[in-house]
């Protein structure tokens, strides 16, 4: 089953998606992964702030965002951001923190832009819930409009963990907030193709693993890269534990970053 | 309209229903408001951590919880939080970290526990977004049985900012996670009585404030403290720029307690 046909966008080279997408970062991005032949994100979630930067170094080559969880790690201080930014730019990669705001307007646009984290300073990209209405993502443009450097957002639409609250409505109404925000919303982060029709749209594609392990104890569930790719339209594949955890992290983001991109060159010519 | 009936647990006093609570920091936490007379929740989002501290000193007579947003203030470090847990014990107030949990449950249990806050060290209690599953409790039961001190969280089943995504389905979703896990879960944030049968579900109740003032810029909307004690069920009433927007917050704090004290005890006498 290929729900994947030849008039969504996952039929389109991405170099051709970047020239019509309304979000600056998007386009970026877009243009990045093809340049880099990456469609690889990896989550790297450490317990210390040297180690992310250590692990950031080594998967540099490969991926095209790396996703961070600034609250989880211990030292996540101001000079680690920086370099990590730093990092970034030299290395052509982006910094997607994978905050999922998810309260009010207000309080959004404080976490965002200030407190310990500063997270707009470093981060291209952040993820948002949509569960909080349009004031969520209208404070992140009010802070974006400050900050020099393209920034934008990837809407949360669906999850992979099981017996998640979210319905066919409810992925409606986060698909028409990304359509009202095409400045802000980067992309969606999401389990199927969904706003086909917009090229400049990411798909984010979490919850896959190489491999024979399906699930964990605390609900999560994964998916193959190929049927991330082909059968679910994931433009942007995230990998967590599969490559951190691994011996040698390095040469498995590279594995991972192969098998995936032969995947989106299989989509593309389909 | 008084939607709080005589058969709801909105009606009996918080003293009676400490006794009936199976989630220890929720009998803890409706025993202290009976012997404080305080139904107030101060919402502190304060730029930098020594504010913050100065502002707890000052409510701490008037509030039975203190609500912190930990990544919006400035060097918010392990110092602050420990001042913050000593402060409380002594000063009869809980902790709530507003934190809006909202990731898969193998991240919340590190989010929680670990990284730059260590949130359930010095939290009595923190806010949880039900949409990614029952893995997200379950995450939480998990770490607090690795805590002495009693703790647990408040599930949001209803949010008040405008255009927001919860459906009564949502909310169903919501109510059934918090009743599978009676230990953890301490209460439901929201804006209407809703697990009426429940006495140790405490229902917090944000988005109230004394005066005309009716919506921000970023689609958060108000109800009076009247409305929403004696209308709406609230038990636990939040409040945040109302009484730090104040020109004396201690003053403002101690109007506020009485006036939701007061209608909380003509809630009871219905």
């Amino acid at each position: 089953i290929y729900p994947v046909v030849k008039t969504s966008k996952a039929t389109i080279p991405f170099e051709t998606r970047a020239q019509q997408a309304p979000c600056e970062v998007s386009k970026l991005l877009l243009k990045l992964m093809a340049r880099k032949k990456s469609n690889l994100c990896v989550a790297v979630d450490v317990d210390q702030a040297n180690d992310l930067i250590d692990l950031a170094k080594l998967l540099a080559p490969h991926i095209c965002i790396l996703k961070t969880h600034a609250d989880l790690t211990k030292n996540f201080t101001g000079e680690i951001s920086r370099q990590l930014h730093a990092l970034a730019k030299q290395a052509d990669f982006m910094v997607l923190e994978d905050r999922k705001f998810a309260d009010i307007g207000n309080t959004v646009a404080k976490q965002y832009s200030g407190g310990c984290f500063e997270v707009s300073r470093w981060a291209d990209l952040v993820t948002v819930h949509s569960l909080p209405g349009d004031g969520i993502v209208k404070a992140l443009e009010e802070e974006n409009a400050k900050i020099e450097e393209p920034r934008g957002c990837f809407l949360l639409a669906e999850m992979s963990s099981e017996g998640n609250l979210i319905t066919t409505e409810y992925i409606k109404g986060s698909t028409q907030m990304a359509s009202k925000f095409p400045k802000t919303v980067a992309g969606l982060v999401c389990q199927s193709l969904l706003l086909a029709d917009q090229p400049g749209i990411v798909q984010l594609t979490p919850g896959v693993r190489r491999g024979e392990i399906k699930e964990d104890s605390l609900g999560q569930r994964w998916v193959t890269p190929e049927e991330a790719v082909i059968e679910k339209g994931g433009d942007v594949i995230v990998v967590g534990r599969g490559i951190t955890g691994a011996k040698c992290p390095e040469k498995e983001a590279k594995l991972y970053q192969e098998e995936l991109w032969a995947a989106y060159e299989k989509r593309i010519a389909i």
